[in-house]
């Protein structure tokens, strides 16, 4: 019950040259951790996955697994879900771990709140990626919200959250809600101008599928998509470990984006280094604040059935745009 | 070149009795890797090293070693100092990352700036645990500090991080530093009333030598020692792993301290679950407003000979204590 994938067989590019050696392994050991030179990389507490990436070189965080539920290979990429023995289950995806049913409300609650309660009344809300559903859910729980569109490019993703995680996939069942399963990017490319009052970019990382989602022609589609004073949240990484990654992301939006550019970061403790980043921007039009949202949610969360908010509130919107004194220098020195 | 210590062999108490059954252990197997039922718990990833413990079970950090640099055991605990491949040199305690060179930052400039920039002009400052120097630095930095006393119950911390640590220990090198090497709760007890004008304690994790640093006669010792309207900041664990550590702290601390009291967190990639919390706590005098640091530290850093501040300024001091709505929830009632 052991899986190894190499990056090198994979179809991915590497955002930098400093990992044109990396390897990009996954491994689930269960009864059995080989530990011969060849493999020692993939070697994993026996019982255990184990998250090695270029992404994140030199460390790896592991989970107990209890029972392995799912193993395939979609047309885009390996997709895997396990019971792990603290954290429920685990979606994995390329080796990746992209939610546990433990800790996803602090990513799916902060990266759609932080948009949406920073705009009055969001209307037509599209979702790029987020097959698993959480963000639908959350998004459906503003009642100003008529229409939320999501392209998800691997169909898998949605069955398999579906079937093993009930509690993110209920956003799915929002009569609101039109599911596409397509190119994220070609899907943007033919959306009328001025379409959306928001935009998430839930993606993985951009080695794999979700590369061309950080790259600068999807912003200008994103850009273009918005109405004026619309707005775009994206996942941007870890300040602690990508801030080479960060820097890009910024200079893009800040050449593409004429009104407000903000980065925010959250703690998601099953994500590398713990946190995750969120880059926030504008169109030109109605000026957005970011860090005051005006359409709070805290109180008013009319969908009970999906349960209260676990996560985000008021106070942790404003705290999130603060950022350490690292990431702050390199960040306004982007953004300027 | 594999270590391995049984929580059951230590001279510790558990925390919580779910706890009872699990065993502590640290590993580094640099040739190779057991993999036989009867260690597969200690069984890592050769050549990294696992963080594996009874207080965040069923996950584990690893970072991957370049070579170990020091191994030994202290009157009170293991001690080991590795080179690691992305994180610095990585100093650890009884198999409990305590600092890497990469994010130390974060914590010791957390934990030292929150109660001194809350409180005008501090003269007396008290560090308890803290045997690597990085509080010492950061307290340093306060030109108004006059006496820094420093109660460290494990030498061999002090000489170790002065060896392979130097940027850490340079703490020590301040002339208004005095070291004592003892018990802290000893120490505490001997010291006249309302001596300090604040006290730091960083101390590990409350199974092993830490423990009693989480008990309330160490609190009212604390607030024995502390002036009118003084401060003390002890470490507090994790939001997202100890609540039922957390709720005891608050609950004690609300008790003895009749001032404020206030939990802050911030993000620590090396520590367990990739938070780190602080309880911040005042004595019954002129009122201490934790949220909003009236001593900043940004601007008027004299000690360049340390080199600038990497992570705390004003903005995150306050962000720090916005909490998740989970934890507000719990802290917001035990608080009352």
């Amino acid at each position: 019950m052991a899986e190894e994938s190499v990056a090198g067989d994979l179809p991915v590019k590497r955002p930098r040259e400093e990992e044109e050696n990396g390897v990009c392994v996954s491994a689930v050991a269960m009864e059995t951790g080989g530990t011969k030179e060849s493999d020692s990389i993939s070697t994993v507490i026996p019982g255990w996955f184990s998250e090695i990436s270029p992404m994140w070189p030199g460390e790896a965080h592991s989970l107990k697994v209890e029972k392995i539920l799912f193993q395939g290979k979609s047309d885009y990429q390996d997709v895997m879900v396990f019971q792990s023995s603290t954290y429920g289950k685990v979606l994995v995806l390329d080796g990746v771990i992209q939610l546990t049913e433990r800790d996803e409300c602090a990513y799916q609650e902060m990266i759609t709140h932080l948009p949406l309660c920073s705009i009055p009344n969001p209307k037509k809300v599209l979702v790029i990626g987020g097959g698993d559903g959480g963000v639908l859910r959350e998004v459906a729980r503003h009642s100003s919200v008529e229409q939320i569109d999501i392209c998800e490019i691997d169909k898998m993703v949605v069955d398999i959250s579906k079937q093993f995680f009930p509690e993110v996939a209920i956003g799915f069942e929002d009569p609101r809600v039109t599911l596409h399963i397509g190119d994220g990017v070609a899907f943007l490319k033919a959306v009328p101008e001025g379409t959306y009052d928001a935009v998430i970019v839930d993606s993985s990382d951009p080695i794999g599928p979700a590369q061309e989602l950080f790259e600068k022609p999807f912003f200008e589609s994103v850009s273009k998509a918005l109405r004026p004073g619309g707005v775009v949240c994206t996942q941007a990484e870890s300040i602690w470990l990508h801030m080479h990654i960060i820097e890009d992301i910024v200079v893009n939006c800040r050449q593409i984006f004429k009104g407000s550019v903000n980065y925010a970061w959250t703690t998601v403790p099953t994500y590398p280094s713990g946190v995750i980043g969120f880059m926030l921007c504008s169109t030109e039009g109605p000026p957005v604040d970011f860090k005051h949202p005006v359409n709070p949610i805290d109180a008013k969360d009319s969908n009970k059935s999906k349960g209260p908010l676990k996560f985000y509130n008021s106070e942790i919107h404003t705290a999130a745009f603060c950022l350490p004194s690292f990431a702050r220098k390199v960040i306004d020195a982007k953004a300027k």
